[in-house]
């Protein structure tokens, strides 16, 4: 059996039924911690699942910004900084991982409160997640404001990549799951992830025979 | 051992192994199939990995139109008819799922040429894909160009949602493995997910014991 919920069915559901629906309806999402430092030297590191990728040349994901009130940490660091680092989440820190999203204070450091390890390289002034083996150092190149909902669409610059070589094929893809990336549905559930198929580039005039 | 690239490493990369790798950088990506159809009737399905959750009050999602060349008729028939759906792609579809990415001519449906079903559902004016079980009428409401790389991000609001009633759980929540669903990685890599943990809203007087 099919439910069918319209347009105004959605709008009278309890707020936390539709927050859990509505936050499930776009698939799997991708498990990215993001680590900025404040100008007073705190450093912050804070899970997303909205970061998607922009495209390869000029090298650009993009990350949606809540709307900001009181928190809003990991916005107003990267407005002072520039910079900020997107680190994959491995299963083996995947609760930690969960739990940066408590509302710490601002004197509080996540990677402190969540027992992750902040880690400098290569100069860049964000600080990266040691525990992980796929982190992406970013510049802050736009951000765009989305007047629908108060969200903002962060798009960064890649400046540097840090990928476990173990991981790395031959072609340039990463094997996401030889590092144990997970992924999210919904606001809080987490899963692990097993490949099934690489497909080729699909052309038209090489279809598989779908009719067998 | 790490890897390492910085900006200069990545823009010399040869462009397919730079294509490979940072669309592999953001971590998994949601499978979704994009219905349809053109002013002279033609319909349209397409594979896209990049809708993302903008929003759940009002219901927004969105995702990621490449540079529209010659081809580009999913965003062609979104700005003819202003409607479109979005429907998961589940494992028993997922390589049919994956070739509506061929350049097939605007003559030809990719419902048939990748063996999938057109469903009319609610009056909806773009068809639904009947194999998926977790599909969703949108209706666009803006478009965002992105100057930086000539992509374009496509907002739109829910109008209706079909859900498996097996897979809906009593919170809200969808249950992805139950019906299914892929995600992918890269370009063309696709993934069963398993679930490990549902876990709860994050507050900091309630963490877990990390040093266990």
């Amino acid at each position: 059996m099919i439910k069918h919920f319209n347009q105004a069915d959605i709008q009278q559901l309890e707020r936390i039924y539709r927050a859990n629906l509505i936050n499930s309806v776009s698939g799997y999402k991708s498990a990215n911690l993001i680590g900025t430092i404040s100008d007073n030297g705190v450093t912050n590191v804070a899970i997303f699942s909205s970061v998607v990728h922009l495209g390869a040349d000029p090298a650009l994901l993009a990350f949606v910004q809540r709307p900001v009130g009181e928190q809003g940490h990991t916005y107003k660091n990267i407005l002072q900084n520039g910079c900020y680092t997107i680190n994959h989440v491995h299963r083996h820190f995947a609760i930690q991982a969960h739990y940066t999203s408590a509302k710490f204070d601002q004197a509080t450091s996540e990677f402190d409160a969540c027992y992750l390890t902040p880690e400098w390289l290569e100069g860049f002034p964000a600080p990266f997640v040691r525990e992980s083996q796929v982190k992406i150092g970013m510049r802050l190149v736009q951000e765009i404001p989305i007047a629908l909902n108060n969200t903002i669409l962060m798009i960064g610059q890649v400046e540097h990549l840090f990928v476990a070589e173990h991981a790395l094929q031959p072609d340039g893809r990463i094997a996401l799951d030889l590092v144990d990336d997970v992924c999210i549905s919904g606001l809080e559930a987490y899963h692990d992830v097993v490949p099934f198929a690489v497909l080729p580039y699909a052309k038209t005039t090489q279809l598989p025979d779908f009719k067998q």
